[in-house]
C-alpha cells in the first residue's frame, strides 16, 4: 500500500484528468431551511470525477470550504490552475477517480454557480443581496442530500472535507447516518472557539461597515464593498497559514529591497504585497454577501448543540467509520480540537482513527502536497476502496 | 521579599498615588529623525511619581505601548479608571513609589498631548497628519533623553516597558549604554514575525482605505477614520488575548441568550459585543495617524539591524543588566522572541534574568494582577532599590 500511494508523489508525476464540465441541477421542490426560511427552488453546480460502478457503491462526496467550489478537481477548458485539491483527487491520486465517483457540488449561498445571493430571487425579480435566508451547515447537507438521491446513490463511501468541509462530513454522519460509510474530517472542530468566532467577527465588520456594502444590496446599486471584503479575506488567509511558514516564505524581507529610513512613503513588506495580492484577487470574483453567509454557518455551527452539548451522545446516533485529522501548526483549528472529537468518538464507541500530522503550514496543510498525509490519507482510501468491490 | 510583594495583592488594598498632574514640556532644540527629516520643537507631555532622591539615582522611566500614553498610574482629577499600569506602579506597590522616581512620557507622534499628526504644524498653519514624519523606536528614545537631561537625571535606576515600551528598553540600553543601570523588558520582542507584520499590515489597510481618511488628511475634512480605526484595534486586540482567555471569557455564549434559529438577524456571541463596545471607544478618542505612526515604528524596530543582525554583537554594546520577562499563552510575543533574545545576552557575556511566567491571559498578562509575575518582579525591584540606597 506504501508503494503504490507514494509512487504518486515521488516516481512518476500523478496524471491529470480530462477536462472536467461543470453541471447545473435545478431542483424544484421546495427545501425549507433551518432558520424556517423555504427556498422554494435552487440549482446546484456540481462536478464529478470518475466513474459510479454498477452498484453505486462508490460515490465519494467532496465538501467544500470557506471560499471554495465545486472546481475540485481537474481543468476547465479555460483553467490555467487545476481545481482546487486536484493535488488530491485524479487517477492514481489519494482519492483515486480509477476507483472512486467523486462528487463535490458547490454549496447553496455560494457564488460559483449554485443559488446564492448574487442570483436574481424568481419571487422578487431582484437580486437576493442580504435578504438571501440564513443558512447552517446542516441546510447544505440538506442540499447534497438531494443531489445524491438525484444521482440514485443511497450510501457515500466517504464523505470527506477540510475545515468548514470537515464540518459538512460531520453533520453528515449525524443527520444521514446510514447514507455514509466512512466520515473524514481534516482540520476541523466540533465548534468555533471564542477566538475564531472573533476573527470571523471582525471579518464581518469589515464588510459590513465598507460604505459601498448598502446592507448588502450592493449589486442592486451597482456597487461592490470590496475594500471590506479584501481585509476580510486578507484576515482569514493570515490565520491560515502558521507563523514558522509566514517566517520561511517571507521573514521580514522588503519588497522593494532596500531599507533608506530617508524615504518618507513605507517600503512594503513582501508579505504585505503577496496578502494584498491574494485578498485583491479575491475580492475581483468572489460575492461579499456569500463570505458573510458561508462565515454566519461556521459560526453557528455546533455539532451536539442538539443533544445538549453532549458531543458523546451526538456521535452515538452515527454510523459511520471517522477518519480525523490535524496538523501541529493548524492555530485556527488547533489539533486540541480534532482530539476533542476523536475522545467523544472513543466515549460514544465509534470506530475512529485519527491522525496528528506534523507540518509546518498551518490550517491550509490539507491543500498542500504533504508527504506525511498524503500517505496516510492514502492508506486509509485504500481500505475505503477494498469496500466497493 | 516575597511577603512584601504579596502583601499588596493579597492582605491590604494597596494605597493610591495621589492626584495627579501631567506636565507638558516644550523642547526647542531641533530633534532630527530616523527617517532625515527634523522635528524643529516638540512637545513631550509626561507624569511622575514618587520623589527623586539627593544623588538623583532613583530615577525610572516606564515606555508605553501602541496604544498606550503618559498616563501610567494614578488619577487625574476627572478619572474614574486609573492609568493604564496603576495595577503596578505606587506606594507599596511592585515599582514603589516609596522608593523610586518614576517617569512616563507620551511618545512623540501620540495623540495624549506630545507633538504628534493631530497638532497643527507651526511651519504650515494646518494640521500635520500624514505629513507627520515617519518614526522609529530610536526617535521616542532619543526624545524621553531629553526629558532625561531636563529632569537633571544621568542614570536611570531601569527602564521599564511591556510589548512596543519594552522595544524602548532594549533600544535604550543600545542608543545610551551607561544611561541605565537595567532594562526591563516583558512580553516583547527583537523584531516582528511575518505574522506578526501581517496584522499590523491589515489593520493599516483597514485604516488607510476606509474613505473617511482622505489620504491621512480627514482632520482638515472634519472627518475621522471611525470604521477602519475600529478594525484595527478590534484585531489589535484579539491578538492580544490567548484563544484560552477568549474562551473562559465569552465561550460561545449568545449576547441575547436565545439560539432562535428563526431570527433573521443575526444575534451577536459575547464576544462580538465585547470588541466592538472596545473598538468603539477606543476609535472615540484616539488618533488614527498615531496608530499608523506606533504601528509603522513596530514593524521596523529591528534590534540588531545596525549590527548586521547579529544580535549577539548588538547585545554586547549594551552595559545594563536585563530582566525578560514572557508569558506562556502569548501567541502575539510568544515566549520563542523572549528566549531568542536572553540566548544572545548570555551569548554577549551580558548579565540577564528570564522568566517564562505560567499564564492563561495572552499577550495582555502585563497589564493584569498576576500573582507569580507580581512576586518575580517585585523582587527584581528590591534589587534596584537596594542599588539606589
Amino acid at each position: 500500500m506504501r508503494d503504490n500511494s507514494m509512487s504518486n508523489t515521488h516516481d512518476s508525476p500523478p496524471k491529470s484528468l480530462d477536462i472536467i464540465q461543470p453541471i447545473k441541477q435545478h431542483f424544484d421542490e421546495p427545501l425549507t431551511l433551518a432558520c424556517g426560511e423555504v427556498l422554494t427552488e435552487f440549482d446546484l453546480v456540481y462536478e464529478t470525477y470518475g466513474t459510479l460502478n454498477a452498484d453505486r457503491s462508490n460515490g465519494i462526496l467532496i465538501c467544500h470550504a470557506l471560499s471554495g467550489n465545486h472546481h475540485a478537481a481537474g481543468y476547465h477548458i479555460d483553467d490555467n490552475r487545476p481545481g482546487w485539491w486536484d493535488t488530491y483527487i485524479g487517477p492514481g491520486k489519494v482519492i483515486d477517480t480509477n476507483h472512486f465517483f467523486i462528487v463535490c457540488a458547490n454549496n447553496i449561498g455560494g457564488c460559483s454557480g449554485s443559488t446564492g445571493p448574487a442570483n436574481i430571487n424568481p419571487e422578487t425579480g431582484q437580486y437576493w443581496g442580504s435578504h438571501f435566508p440564513s443558512l447552517r451547515v446542516r441546510d447544505w447537507v440538506s442540499a447534497q442530500k438531494r443531489l445524491m438521491e438525484f444521482l440514485h446513490i443511497e450510501q457515500w463511501a466517504a464523505v470527506i472535507g477540510g475545515s468548514l468541509g470537515g464540518m459538512q462530513a460531520m453533520r453528515w454522519a449525524l443527520q444521514y447516518p446510514d447514507a455514509l460509510r466512512h466520515a473524514i474530517v481534516i482540520a476541523s472542530a466540533m465548534r468555533l472557539s471564542a477566538q475564531n468566532l472573533a476573527f470571523n467577527m471582525i471579518a464581518r465588520h469589515a464588510i459590513t461597515t465598507d460604505p459601498h456594502f448598502y446592507q448588502g444590496h450592493y449589486l442592486q446599486h451597482n456597487q461592490f464593498p470590496r475594500h471590506g471584503l479584501s481585509i476580510a479575506r486578507m484576515l482569514g488567509h493570515l490565520t491560515y497559514l502558521s507563523d514558522d511558514l509566514m517566517g520561511d516564505k517571507f521573514g521580514r524581507e522588503l519588497r522593494t529591497g532596500s531599507f533608506a529610513l530617508g524615504i518618507k512613503k513605507a517600503v512594503e513588506f513582501q508579505v504585505e504585497s503577496y496578502l494584498k495580492h491574494q485578498a485583491a484577487a479575491f475580492s475581483s470574483h468572489f460575492d461579499a454577501n456569500t463570505y458573510l453567509l458561508m462565515m454566519q454557518a461556521l459560526d453557528y455551527f455546533d455539532f451536539s448543540r442538539d443533544f445538549n452539548n453532549d458531543a458523546i451522545a451526538a456521535f452515538a446516533h452515527t454510523r459511520a467509520e471517522f477518519f480525523v485529522v490535524s496538523f501541529t501548526s493548524d492555530w485556527r483549528f488547533a489539533p486540541e480540537r480534532s482530539q476533542e472529537m476523536v475522545t467523544a468518538l472513543i466515549n460514544a464507541q465509534r470506530p475512529v482513527s485519527y491522525i496528528n500530522i506534523h507540518a509546518r503550514q498551518g490550517h491550509d496543510t490539507f491543500l498542500l502536497p504533504i508527504p506525511d498525509f498524503m500517505q496516510v490519507f492514502s492508506a486509509y482510501m485504500l481500505r475505503v476502496t477494498d469496500e466497493c468491490r
